[in-house]
């Protein structure tokens, strides 16, 4: 089963889809159950419900018709990875504990959901806003000191990431902070595919494409800390709660080609602390990113300008 | 006004204080109004119809009543501020940019409100839980590019924050991430007091006192980055929304006196990785913190000991 998040004529709802634009709206299908997919991964029931109210019926909405949100949109805590794949650590130059996983905090509104416009900060604020693919876990049942012979056993699906990262932001100083949570500056999408559905992940890969173009391909098997990891990490000191994510590192870059002169650039950190490196382009207002995962599905997101910076209050 | 968030009867409330324990319901007095301090805030005429609301009336409930919630329970996210002051970046021998605030994020469920146990981890997993007293604004009116003279414009109030922190953890890798973020390892409380009743925040004084005794002591005005500075920083890349919460930093520890046999520690970086100094006391199940601003409150928690280091699910 694959679920959205969505607002349509301005509320929430939470659709099971039926293909790879249309769902069951289960705000009519289900109106028992909440609008709110975090809630509804809450409940002991609340999937099972979901895929017995969608069952046997035809698409009542499709993506077309409303504006996709981040698949949870108010989760506690979206835990995210830094330095998980070797490609990564070794295309960066930056150091890593080998012993324990590398874990920064985003927060929600950092992020937009399929098809919505990612803004690229304004050219005087930050210009290396940078595209970086991963898997997303969403923990179901709620748990503590989970051991990782049973961390399986907490998820209640995975989806798509963008982690994007403003490069300028985030080497201001050493913790990432603001460089990894500007305003829109990532997505979480298309859906949520139940395990059942999506398999086993280290069979899969990721591919970041950016306008059409391969920047990133790679095994999930390619994490260095897995998702069973992770979840017990985690786990030892935080309740892991139903719509926690999990956003588990990003590849390294793809080697440029021989025609890609945009890419081929020597490893260095500019003026504006940013880190280049061959393969790594940033993106841009008027660029199409596009992140999949194989078996999963495609997450596309068109890169806007933010609003000049000028005071906006209210 | 000081306004408290709570739980009674398993409901959620909304408090306008009238002494230092008791308090007016708005669930009774403002029916209208959301039971969720975020929600109070963000509505133009929230605090200004609470105030009415609880207007000449007495107290339906005091602090002995109800299970006193963090501030704002549900925030979209807690920026918190590392190494914001001299005395603080001195004692740890730590590094931190002159030019831009040191940021990370808390999520909300690891704070615990005003007279709610803080739980120091099991030893096994964790020894070096610390305090950390520091003041924290909430914003009210949203605003993207604030500029420092218009940022208090954008408070909706102060409160107390006790950043506790988990070192073991903190010093895993190079960020923080869930070393800042154990489960009910830090405190906000008791209320938001508003800007016309705190006065000038830099006229006030951080105090912290572990079992009665100093632990830190420093005038508010010793913050690197101001309140100002910080609104300033973070809405370049973040419409900073009602309910954010800015944890403004922690102040150094004071030198232990010749009594004071616990705190005469050389500082280092212990095998755990934590880092010890002079002056600093690790919490630990009994203990009672307190933090006080002057002018503000004591927001004062005892120490429990958390559940031992075994699965839990559900």
């Amino acid at each position: 089963m694959r679920l959205v998040s969505y607002r349509h004529n301005d509320a929430p709802g939470v659709g099971v889809m039926v293909d790879d634009t249309g769902f069951v709206a289960l705000n009519n299908a289900a109106p028992d159950l909440p609008s709110n997919l975090r809630r509804i991964v809450a409940m002991e029931d609340g999937l099972s419900r979901a895929a017995a109210a969608a069952d046997g019926k035809s698409a009542d909405l499709t993506f077309d018709d409303v504006d996709l949100e981040p698949v949870i949109t108010d989760p506690n805590a979206i835990w995210a990875l830094a330095l998980n794949f070797r490609t990564h650590i070794d295309e960066t130059g930056l150091t890593t504990s080998p012993d324990y996983p590398h874990i920064f905090l985003r927060h929600a509104k950092s992020h937009v959901g399929h098809l919505r416009p990612l803004l690229a900060p304004p050219p005087d604020v930050g210009q290396a806003f940078d595209y970086e693919g991963e898997l997303a876990v969403i923990i179901g049942k709620p748990g503590r000191h989970i051991p990782k012979d049973r961390a399986m056993d907490h998820v209640a699906g995975y989806s798509i990431h963008n982690e994007g990262s403003v490069r300028e932001f985030q080497s201001h100083n050493r913790q990432f902070g603001l460089g990894k949570n500007f305003e829109a500056s990532g997505s979480f999408g298309p859906w949520m595919m139940t395990p059942d559905e999506f398999g086993d992940p280290y069979e899969k890969e990721i591919i970041t494409r950016l306008n059409g173009r391969e920047r990133q391909h790679e095994g999930v098997d390619g994490l260095i800390f897995n998702v069973e990891a992770l979840i017990h990490y985690i786990s030892i000191g935080h309740i892991l709660r139903p719509g926690d994510v999990i956003v588990t590192g990003t590849p390294g870059a793809l080697p440029p080609a021989d025609d890609d002169i945009e890419a081929q650039i020597e490893s260095h950190v500019d003026d504006g602390g940013g880190v280049k490196y061959a393969g790594r382009v940033h993106m841009k207002p008027g660029d199409v990113c596009e992140v999949e995962i194989t078996g999963l599905g495609i997450l596309r997101n068109e890169v806007e300008a933010d609003l000049p910076n000028a005071y906006r209050a209210g």
